[in-house]
């Protein structure tokens, strides 16, 4: 890599830094290439009609022989959801855990790429090496099982990378190995890069274990239908839904395709442990008595299009609300959700269901830890540098604040951009270049076809709506052959605005007439006419400026 | 009124029940109509283009003849924002506190209808009687100056509408009449109409007082340029942020439009006390030292085009982020501007400023009061019949079990809808019938012309984008004159998909051809066959369902 000298090693993200989602980091030393997660971001609403956005691969691609391998952090979208699209274009090995491994099988099976992957299953204590690097595991928590930190050992010195992390001490799970962080922390680590996400979260994360008993104390007092909603790939939730149900006589029902693969998936992979009649067929909900059923569902989000949506709406095939279910949304929204979740609870109510939702309840936790974990993981590691991860700008900036209060040097803290490529010496660190990061937009099947030029005339059509304006014109003759005609959408109702079209066609009939003495044969000038005529009559007439198409046709 | 018995009076809202904005409430006691706010409400994202929703004004409209007078409980747009638009179509008389009446005034300047208005300034002792019904007022506290409750009486009984409110006990301006509305609860409140926003906050909201003390630690403390963002309304806040700059020795530069009349029109009404020389003009400002200045502005709730978002952009005319700018955000984002409040944050760090925001500093405070709040109210009110505004349901509802809580009758409590109508007799009430009150859309000066169908097109256009297809079509020969042409808007990068546009073409022409052997006149059909072969052939390559639009035009 250009950007670096021979014996510096290069640490860049493509997705990640200043931002949430798309995560996918990358360590590099001479020809040698890790690549760390490979994740897919949900597009903000300006993004209209955008499916996904992944980072644009180019580097990695234009440098395939040096890739070692992808390396797995845990099984969330935002770090899984990009490899379709990677793979698709450099077929390298994939290494990860169990369960992500599983989440990746599927994915790939969708997409038809399976069959020729390169899969790895990792385990904690593994030691991949190559020639000049090996990459090694250590086992954290966070809100999916199988989660890990992983270490990418270099000449200059060990890049630690956290993954999501947060400190569960009673986990569901399996507890995250500190003595081997301390262990890495003793043998040096030359740089960190941690974990952001809720740095400006004062206190310690509430531990999975104490949802789990407000859980019980929920199933154990209500005496109708729960309605449980929650995110599949928190498989500890779903295990505790498990036991709740189980210790107090009551079945599962499961809604929701992610639902039923977690559930399946969990089960098989051994992270789900569920007596074998406790899971029902949804049809068999009905025969059963209130107090013995949970209805086990995705959409907790309030997506538009999940279980919980539907049964809210009155429009599931299978549930409706019936006096006494009680809907417990074990969640939080994620920003931008707040709309969306707060209607679907108001939809609940007014359908009669009582509803359980919000922090005060206890019935959701965080995955990523608060500021006292992230400072505990700093006076574990004990970073020479320090790269703070995920999480928004201002979160990265408060997280090297901590960082400097666990005593690292202030000026051995990046804060850095996609693209950009720290070089790390084993005595100096410089952000030194920049390679491709952009974004790429998923729309359908098109991967990156959807740029600004298109998204710019979605907005456009979106708020104002268009106006298309047909015009035959007998080129020979310079005259109006037939039309002028005035088709719109989105712009206003037309049947009940036939004087504002009338008038407009009598507009530009009238300026057309002019222009064509003219005996101009420029297309381009006569549509601009038509433009610049009919768009400040529009807006004088409706405070709209609609997208104006003139098309003529010669005759 | 045709629902209730001649010696009833009936209670409906237009607006404000079980969703947010445009405050619309009426008492009908036979022919007298007491109007309670005419609000206006910000429209949801699926709204596309649309500036602002108001309610369908046709009862009042058919009953002009009867009311009696609008009634405003204080000066937020969410209850006088509709006034323009209700005065366009019926000019009746306004009763409103002094700031209320200040800032309506300002707004029918802007739509030329202040010269006609009958505008009436209202004090807290007024008593406006009318043959069978009058009105009073009780003082509250809330986020802004000058709030009231109003107290309908007829015949059956009183009214109350609580407004929006809280009870601060140490405001800025002056407190809430306690004695009033015990002395109004004593002579008896046949039902009651209460704030419902908060009633899922459990605690007692802070004291506007607390957030002063917050401003002035700020103040305090900070040795560069505090950027103060607010709400222009809340003009207690400002007051308090003239006195914390009066005291540090700091001059105020007003940005934003809303601000700047905030600032004029409070220090003429008396509302914002401020020595000489406090504010300063905008050009002033960089020849000031840092530590010197204040900068007051909007955009609070990282609106696009407002004075904050534009600093953040770095797109401001005169203000340029500097290290050591302090950026105070005296204000909590509102459901569904979480987004934009979190990017402008961030842009604000990345431009080197330190930000202040969140609700552990204290330096912001809800203007409604929490369940204790609602508590109170009950209990000094002591109604008999009980009907929760303002809030959605799932908060309405809580709000009844407070009532229920403080003594109402379960069966006295009356969640409402829009256009419900509650017959209230001195010993009986229910519900008994409905009047129209759609949403009415106002998309630039178009009021109620966009319909589902222009929203549904918009909608398919800002997903999926638009295809045109154009061909000119010799009826007498059943032949192709000219064309398929494709235009494409919002869909695909035309230069880049030639490929995909061509076989477009082909694939229409030989249909079209085809269709032609049939010699069918009829557009329609013509149209429909575009379509139908169109749509699958775009589907398949892309996975996209873009708008088709087929025009054939005939030589």
């Amino acid at each position: 890599m250009k950007f670096v000298k021979n014996d510096q090693t290069a640490v860049f993200a493509l997705g990640g830094l200043g931002e949430i989602g798309k995560n996918t980091y990358a360590v590099q030393f001479q020809d040698e290439i890790i690549i760390i997660d490979a994740g897919i971001k949900f597009p903000e609403d300006e993004l209209l009609g955008i499916d996904y956005v992944i980072p644009d691969y180019s580097y990695l691609i234009k440098n395939v022989e040096k890739i070692k391998g992808l390396f797995i952090t845990h099984g969330h979208e935002d770090h899984i959801g990009g490899i379709p699209y990677l793979l698709r274009e450099i077929n390298i090995p994939i290494y990860a855990g169990k369960l992500a491994l599983g989440l990746i099988k599927n994915k790939l099976e969708e997409h038809g790429l399976l069959r020729t992957a390169q899969l790895h299953e990792i385990k904690e204590d593994d030691v991949i090496k190559f020639r000049k690097t090996s990459v090694s595991f250590y086992r954290t928590t966070h809100s999916i099982p199988d989660a890990f930190g992983i270490v990418v050992k270099t000449p200059p010195g060990q890049i630690v990378h956290t993954g999501d992390f947060k400190f569960d001490f009673t986990p569901v799970g399996e507890p995250a190995n500190i003595t081997k962080m301390a262990e890495i922390g003793k043998e040096g680590v030359l740089c960190l890069l941690s974990d952001s996400t809720n740095s400006e979260v004062p206190h310690f994360t509430m531990s999975e274990r104490r949802v789990g008993e407000s859980i019980h104390e929920i199933f154990r007092k209500v005496s109708g239908r729960i309605i449980f909603a929650t995110f599949a790939s928190n498989i500890h939730r779903l295990q505790q839904v498990v036991e709740a149900a189980v210790l107090n006589g009551r079945k599962i029902a499961v809604f929701g395709r992610s639902m039923e693969a977690a559930i399946t998936i969990g089960q098989d992979l051994g992270y789900i442990s569920c007596p074998k009649d406790t899971i029902i067929e949804p049809s068999q909900i009905n025969r059963m008595p209130a107090d013995r059923v949970v209805i086990l569902c995705t959409g907790s989000q309030g997506e538009p299009m999940a279980a919980l949506s539907r049964i809210a709406n009155g429009t599931h095939r299978q549930i409706q609300i019936i006096p006494g279910d009680t809907v417990v949304f074990s969640s939080s929204p994620i920003p931008g959700n707040t709309i969306s979740v707060s209607r679907t609870i108001d939809r609940l109510y007014r359908a009669g269901a009582e509803v359980i939702h919000g922090s005060l309840n206890d019935i959701h936790t965080s995955g990523h830890g608060g500021q006292e974990e992230q400072k505990l993981m700093l006076r574990l590691m004990k970073p020479k540098y320090f790269m703070p991860i995920h999480g928004e700008y201002r979160m990265q900036k408060m997280h090297v604040k901590l960082a400097v209060d666990c005593g690292v040097q202030e000026e051995n803290c990046f804060i850095m951009d996609n693209g950009e490529v720290l070089a790390l010496g084993s005595e100096e660190a410089s952000v030194s270049g920049k390679i491709p990061s952009g974004n790429v937009y998923i729309d359908g099947s098109g991967i990156g076809d959807i740029g600004n030029i298109v998204l710019r005339d979605r907005r456009i059509l979106s708020e104002e709506g268009l106006v298309i304006v047909v015009v035959s014109i007998n080129m020979k003759e310079f005259k109006i052959a037939a039309g002028p005609d005035l088709i719109s959408r989105g712009f206003v109702y037309m049947r009940e605005s036939g004087d504002l079209i009338n008038d407009a066609q009598k507009l530009i009939t009238n300026h057309l007439n002019k222009v064509m003495e003219r005996k101009t044969t420029q297309w381009s000038e006569i549509k601009n006419e038509i433009t610049d005529t009919l768009a400040p009559f529009l807006y004088e007439k409706t405070k709209r400026r609609p997208m104006i198409l003139p098309i003529i046709m010669e005759v």
